[in-house]
């Protein structure tokens, strides 16, 4: 690649837009020219105008651009959205419609049948929505979603699964940690000492994310899977990592040493493996019983990969097991760079 | 009544064992008479041997009483069982052969076809097995077993639904508080700010000891119950209370408000309301979408009553609920306490 | 006392307003007869107004209560004031003006030399004050404040050392507890697992207010004491109770067993012992070298009592030694509910 | 340097040793080539001997190597010592005896008159003791001694401070992080939402180290530093990172600005910038009212600077100030490795 290609940051004062800057400051492919943020900031430096929280100060190329309105009117083409679920709704179509790509960590559009709802190494394919995008909204660029952090947590082997025996049902329950509610998030006078067994809309999410993620592009529409998931989201006093415990209903019932021999020896799909932020290996199959931890392995990978562990039969299913991923690291604003690194791949960046 | 029952605790000096001491200095009908403790402690008064690890200092007239060796040679009819599961192993058995009425909250006898495994609002005919157990074994006594902690936890409900609607399949996974693991216990270095989803021999308590709880007495013998359950149990840091996420398959469906008002309704069995130390209510059903919680609602009824929440329709069964008991008030030596009192009402202490 | 005496709540809605109508709602003097409340609330029934934070519902006699606008014509002639540090600013002079008493948890009017800031057992004379303060300010009714619940952790020992053998210098180290900053307070993910070593405005009133609690009443002024004091607050995670950690020079030097002594035998003023809210004793000083410890002992007392420990002779100063008091309870509202129970007795309450 | 220094670890399978291992795998003057252990793991390769409680896994080349017994015939020169105390106490004379090098990590010999306590940064001068050492004991080898975790902390703005005004007395109270205490160390039924104020033989640590390390080597003996440290040690619930609060009296008093730039423009001591641990700074001043934060600052300088904050004028005394290092990567088994870092390039190695 002989010149890095120009990307924008919608709303990049904030928490995720924040961990989009530190993420592509110093990326291979991509290089920050343009950074919006709110009437506050817009107009000044954006060393001056955000409140950096992330270690140290912000990339000094990056402190020294002039934070712009964010409107259509940007002087690059891809963008990756950092905007709170209202803006995010009302903005992100405008800029599709103005031509940009939007590659968005929000949530509004994560379901609506014409945007993929995309992680590289479960369905890489799904990229394949976007021209049946443009045409039915009538718009010049398009939007690719990231899926929700506890979503992705768990779905990397429920794909595993369906793909090798046909996924039936999934009951699910997950141990959240606090840094997936942002910043300030849950006052610690709520969860020291305690759990909260309550995360507004995560349960609707995590039941039906998973089944977009691991349909099939059929004719230019996402066929969802077709397996039933219940989910109840808890949040617990841990930093780092969401945890889920899954019990699953197979259509070919396998043993569990198939299945942990399936895990170790799974290869994400061959165009993921030349994406320069995928973590090598993506997923870690842990055999001590006590594993995988949120505090000791939500980092492995430089915290993109996936940690499983304690595949064991289910009394009442088939199999049951923990998967375990860095919700901030991996679910939020990577798994952004990891898709426009994959439409990029794909010939889709343009 | 008149005059008080005399009894007696072995391994007094323990953590549970204090816990006996504190839960019977001023019970209304029992008197403690009798303290058994190690070599160690042998032969002096119990307020010097014993490391006093609960609020304030050791109840004045078990402070004077000698520390007797855990022999069948004492002066007192009934025990309640502290002893750490070898020892319970080895001596429970001596102690009914000897004519002594056990009240075990140690684990070895639990699953024993002929020991009751008893909870007064769950099974209080339970006690039915008493005799077939002294013809089985040929003993003058008896032992009667407590239920673990984590099964306390979640098994009130359980019986309910059974005994209503027909329990066909349970997926259980628990948030299980440090107290639960005794002191030293869990170290903080593996606990702060971490999830441990793994506590041994767990998993296998929850999944078996439901069934002997909601079981038939039939002839002398315990038929278990005819349902399955698969469970993970989760270590959180969180000080006090077990918090239990299940899924349950029903043989008739009801719907959420169906059993909400059946949980609302629901009444311990008569028998129960006459026992000075059941909570009122025993049973706690909170509409808020984000309780129980461990650190709000543990303490509910002094600690021993249950708290139940979020019951929804579940996507992949029929119906799915939290609920939450404290594991050391209602999980440990309290049980064994109200095991004593529902003996007592119904004749068996003689 | 034949019948009660009617007291009103400002801003009985908010935290603080929360848990003095949990106190004075079966207060064995005192009855809530006049809720005030925001725009928002009044007009209402305090029951529906209120977002109850703490334990259980709001008292059925109180919830009834219609909330009023908090304005200088109520129909109670004590108020107790839960209004946050502006308004309270504004407002409690104008009620104090229009004749009513005004018992103050906020901080605006603390250091005022006209107004008590009071703590029963550590300065019950500086009640003389009120004349004064009523002759300056020309108003018919009178501020008295409590002290800063940080102050209050640390204030007792100080005094009783002060007395004894002259205070000259402090430095003293707080470890403060998240419920002192209030709800939502402090973000989970700047305090778990971590210390803040800095709470606004905190080191000053530390180092100012207890110069005026110990200070002398002459001639209708405080001569505030003539110690000096150096203060470093931090905020750890634990839930409730302010630890100090405090290392003083004294004009005489004890040792240190003669000031554990003097710790164990203190009684506090005469006319406390007959107050109904003061614990009883009002000062535990424990030997074990690692207490007080904010778990086990903010609660001591029913959380009214200061604990003590660790007297021992400091290399660099004469003595040092740690305190402990429970922010919120010993802290904050109950001080003006002890401040009021003392005026009566007193004879301040008319 | 052509060829890598060989060294050994004793007690290279416990907590200090497996740091030790991890520091020194990749290190570029220093080779592993000789681990002992117990009874229990010598004779089997260390990767099998050893439950490696570090990230990922132990080094290949050091799994290989086969655990020896500890006793003076190892064919290496160079000795890392992470010997429990008791055994440090007898077997590391032993070694220094028998012409061994011995940088220990243990506490027996640190005030030991001839033996140096050294941080590089702080008193690399003190090497100069060792021949004295030799001489007084009929030594062929040596020991030196690295300080305390907590001193550590502390210590480097205190030599600073010394240097330039001349300090008289400090009064400390630390915050101290739970892996200070090994493992499985503080259970967490003692320290989740807690603070305990006590740590054994730590205040004594942090009041007679310090004297030692800021001394002056004259006619080979250390003069003690004159000034008297007042400590009080807390134990908290964070991860990693000892927070040090400090007020110092000096005998020329600076302003707070004084401090500040005196801070920010130290260097540490010609010889330590080659060696190759050292991290760049090795002081960071952080002017933010609310830091240092051990779990935002201990990891600076990968772990191995120290962090300042918050100098102040103290009411009490002249000057106050902050001080954080990180317990376990600064203030353990990378003292020693820093301090043979600094003895080669002093050619004490040779």
């Amino acid at each position: 690649m002989d010149k890095k290609i120009p990307v924008g940051i919608l709303a990049a004062t904030g928490t995720v837009g924040q961990r989009f800057v530190e993420l592509l400051a110093d990326h291979p492919w991509f290089e920050i020219t343009v950074v919006t943020g709110s009437e506050r900031t817009a107009g000044r430096p954006y060393g001056e105008g955000v409140n950096w929280k992330l270690l140290g100060d912000p990339p000094e190329k990056v402190a020294n651009l002039i934070v712009q309105p964010t409107e259509p009117n940007l002087d690059v083409k891809i963008l990756f959205s950092a905007l709170p679920t209202p803006q995010a709704k009302e903005l992100e179509p405008q800029f599709a419609q103005a031509g940009y790509i939007v590659l968005t960590n929000a949530s509004p559009y994560r379901m609506d049948p014409y945007v993929p709802l995309l992680i590289p190494e479960v369905n890489p394919d799904h990229t394949g929505l976007i021209p049946a995008q443009q045409q039915k909204y009538g718009w010049e660029g398009y939007i690719v979603a990231n899926a929700n952090c506890s979503t992705t947590s768990i779905v990397l082997p429920m794909k595993i699964l369906h793909e090798a025996y046909g996924l039936a049902t999934a009951v699910v329950v997950t141990l959240q940690a606090i840094s997936g509610a942002g910043y300030p998030g849950v006052p610690s006078m709520d969860i020291l000492g305690n759990v909260i067994p309550h995360i507004g809309g995560e349960d609707t999410k995590l039941e039906r994310e998973p089944r977009k993620l691991c349909g099939t592009l059929v004719d230019g529409e996402i066929q969802m899977a077709d397996f039933l998931v219940s989910a109840q989201a808890n949040r617990v006093p841990v930093f780092d990592g969401h945890l889920g415990s899954v019990s699953v209903k197979l259509r070919q019932a396998p043993t569990p040493e198939e299945v942990i021999d399936l895990f170790q020896k799974w290869q994400p799909p061959e165009i993921c493996r030349e994406l320069p932020s995928i973590p090598h290996p993506v997923l870690i199959y842990r055999r001590e019983p006590d594993r995988p931890q949120p505090r000791l392995d939500a980092g492995s990978g430089s915290g993109l990969a996936w940690t499983l562990g304690k595949v064991r039969s289910c009394p009442v299913n088939d199999i049951r097991f923990l998967s375990l991923a860095h919700n901030t690291l991996r679910g939020a604003a990577s798994g952004s760079v990891l898709n426009a690194e994959l439409l990029w791949k794909q010939g889709f960046l343009g």
